[in-house]
């Protein structure tokens, strides 16, 4: 089964964005057996879009497109559908009637100008947008399906996962590709993938074949795990056994294989134990405490955090005392630790953090140069304490800073030690 | 004139990766007066490319194609064009004389393989490639130029910057596209378009015309302007002239006209005023003190944040009454004003954030939903509280309050007041 995917926008036809919708949309379209033969950004131009969208008709069983649905002038996707498909347009009812309740619950009238968002090509289904004014529509067309989403992605996304449940995974039939992805903290891309090459050469030959990508996200490694099957049961037995294999030789580095991200992984340990922490940030400026509080119900385990940007701050919201910031600077690894003790004896928490750096671009000396960050992580039984030397610009350090102060935490509190951190510095 | 950039393989057509060739392409080509009006992924399958590049050469001034290049069978580049051209391929034998040295020159014979890469459409011109064994090639169909391109940046880079100069800039007229982005906080993208659209309709029919994107990114709405001129100073003088009659119009509610971001805008205004923030965050958790502070240089105006999650950090860190958040709740106007009040005094600023509210999914009531935050701003002269009504998930509404406390900061310190924000609540 061929599947198209487009996008709407001029926007995205600048020299400053790009799609990423069609990823999600690509994995979760693999997932049931459609394989993404062409995916194309298309600007706000109702020619342009109904020449791709009547091109795509003549080989795509499904083609998916994102955006333009919005009530201005510059949303054409509507019209340039019911034009390839010779339709009319009629105004839906019950449509306006959402959008105004919409409107109203703040309180606010619905601008004439959103009944374009109700007009629907006829024959369509009208598809719910649990999350914005834009409907979807569903539309066939001899053995094509046309999907209309809206270009949001946090609206687009719950459509499209409904979609693919009631329409088009019945519609396929086909081969599907299932997906595992490792993700491995504090080890370097060549490193992890000269240790699992041995490992995953093997599974390109084997009845369900696994085909395995390396990808760095930021200081994150990640290792796709990508299985052909007819079934999912087929795949997910050969993925199961090809993710313990790979666990098996990376140890403590691997921290989730369930898509889990670190502050996730490091929430969830702390809820099992029924420990709480608490933080104190310099460099990062509070991106710790935030990664921790994306997760829902994170109030359970986060009592609190400081940002003491400044040595007053150190010393004041933490206790940090001033003759060792005088004596080791405040970048330091008794500094952090006694960030890391003082928020935790403060907060009354079993885990305290604390995290000193050098995010630049200003700030680095030869001695301590831009990206030197010291964490320490103190616990009930232990403290541990480090010093890294990262790379990238002040948004990198920040991330990294605290994606080890994370990983350290998780190591901690599983009692693991994952040995010498690649970019660790030699003190 | 109009563009269409397409990439060749079907290793782009996976969820892991984007094409990020063509916003380089897509820079360039806008430069010399290119609008870029489609682009496209396409399988390594010949019959789509070609049916894609029969497509746009129906509208295309020039199509630039990057990959399928190789030596391999997977690379299908060169026999798609001849498809659609309806013109023989030839055995070019200089092509092969070089790919030969280039071999040799590492003490390696030429795989017979490599031969394919020597196969030049009849009528095309060859591009040297100097990074790589894959020479480029021009052709041209009716008034359509079509540049075939390696996939490899940094062969495809040098090559498609000399075609620009010796070949495409020549045949564009010289027309460049020039922009200039309008940022905007506190309103809705249907409200500010409803009000702007009767200012920039008539932009399009000027001499030198500029035509405008509305776009909405998270709450953020921006207006994107593009001016087609001869010369940058034509286009930068109108587009001096309609961000000026933009920014009459929308008044104190446009954050920016260079770029820059809001946590940017407030940090310069902090810093030309010589004035100290400091800030206490409940639900946004950190979030608003690490967008401050993803700044370079923050540390000259942002003294501290805290980040009090429960009832007592709020009380131990910025003296809340505990009596107050019993009477009040804990996400409330007087809790958030007592918490800048707090932060402010404590730290010894001119300026104090407090931010509580209901990030979600749980915690929310029938009285004070999940999205329901107030935010307060106490400074040296002026105290401004609002309570907000935020939709979305976590991370929206942790973004949208930080947002808006940034938004109320600047409105504060420049003395503006930007009237009710779309998504306050009624009190």
């Amino acid at each position: 089964m061929n599947a198209c995917i487009l996008a709407i926008g001029s926007e995205m036809l600048t020299p400053f964005r790009v799609d990423t919708n069609s990823l999600f949309i690509t994995e979760r379209l693999n997932a049931i057996g459609y394989d993404v033969r062409l995916k194309a950004v298309v600007a706000d131009d109702i020619d342009e879009l109904a020449r791709v969208i009547e091109g795509a008709l003549a080989w795509a069983d499904v083609i998916v497109v994102t955006g333009g649905l919005g009530p201005t002038e510059d949303d054409i996707t509507r019209d340039a559908v019911a034009r390839v498909l010779d339709t009319p347009l009629d105004l839906d009812e019950a449509i306006v009637e959402r959008l105004r309740e919409r409107f109203a619950k703040r309180g606010m009238t619905m601008p004439e100008i959103n009944r374009r968002q109700a007009m629907v090509p006829r024959g369509a289904t009208v598809l719910p947008n649990a999350n914005g004014t834009a409907p979807g529509l569903w539309l066939e067309r001899g053995k094509t399906a046309i999907v209309l989403l809206p270009g949001p992605p946090r609206e687009m996304k719950p459509m499209l996962e409904t979609l693919i449940g009631e329409r088009l995974a019945p519609r396929s039939g086909g081969r599907g590709l299932f997906r595992r992805v490792l993700k491995i903290a504090g080890r370097a891309e060549s490193d992890v993938d000269a240790q699992v090459q041995p490992v995953y050469g093997k599974w390109t030959k084997q009845a369900v074949p696994i085909s395995t990508t390396i990808l760095a996200v930021l200081v994150q490694i990640e290792l796709h795990l990508t299985a052909a099957a007819e079934h999912r049961a087929d795949a997910d037995a050969v993925l199961e056994a090809a993710v313990a294999e790979l666990r098996n030789a990376l140890g403590a580095s691997v921290f989730s294989d369930d898509g889990r991200n670190l502050e996730v992984v490091v929430g969830d340990l702390l809820r099992e134990r029924t420990l709480t922490i608490a933080v104190a940030e310099s460099c990062t400026g509070g991106l710790l405490a935030s990664r921790l509080t994306d997760v829902p119900g994170s109030s359970d385990y986060v009592e609190r955090g400081v940002v003491c940007y400044s040595n007053r701050a150190k010393t004041e919201l933490v206790g940090v005392p001033e003759e060792m910031i005088r004596e080791h600077g405040a970048v330091s690894e008794p500094v952090a630790q006694a960030m890391a003790a003082g928020i935790r004896a403060r907060a009354g928490t079993n885990i305290g953090i604390g995290i000193t750096g050098i995010a630049g671009p200003g700030g680095g000396t030869a001695e301590k140069p831009v990206g030197t960050v010291a964490v320490a992580v103190v616990g009930d039984e232990e403290t541990r304490v480090r010093t890294f030397q990262f790379l990238g610009g002040r948004d990198m350090v920040k991330f990294q800073a605290a994606q080890s102060a994370l990983n350290m935490t998780r190591l901690m509190v599983t009692k693991a030690s994952a040995g010498r951190e690649w970019s660790e510095r030699k003190n």
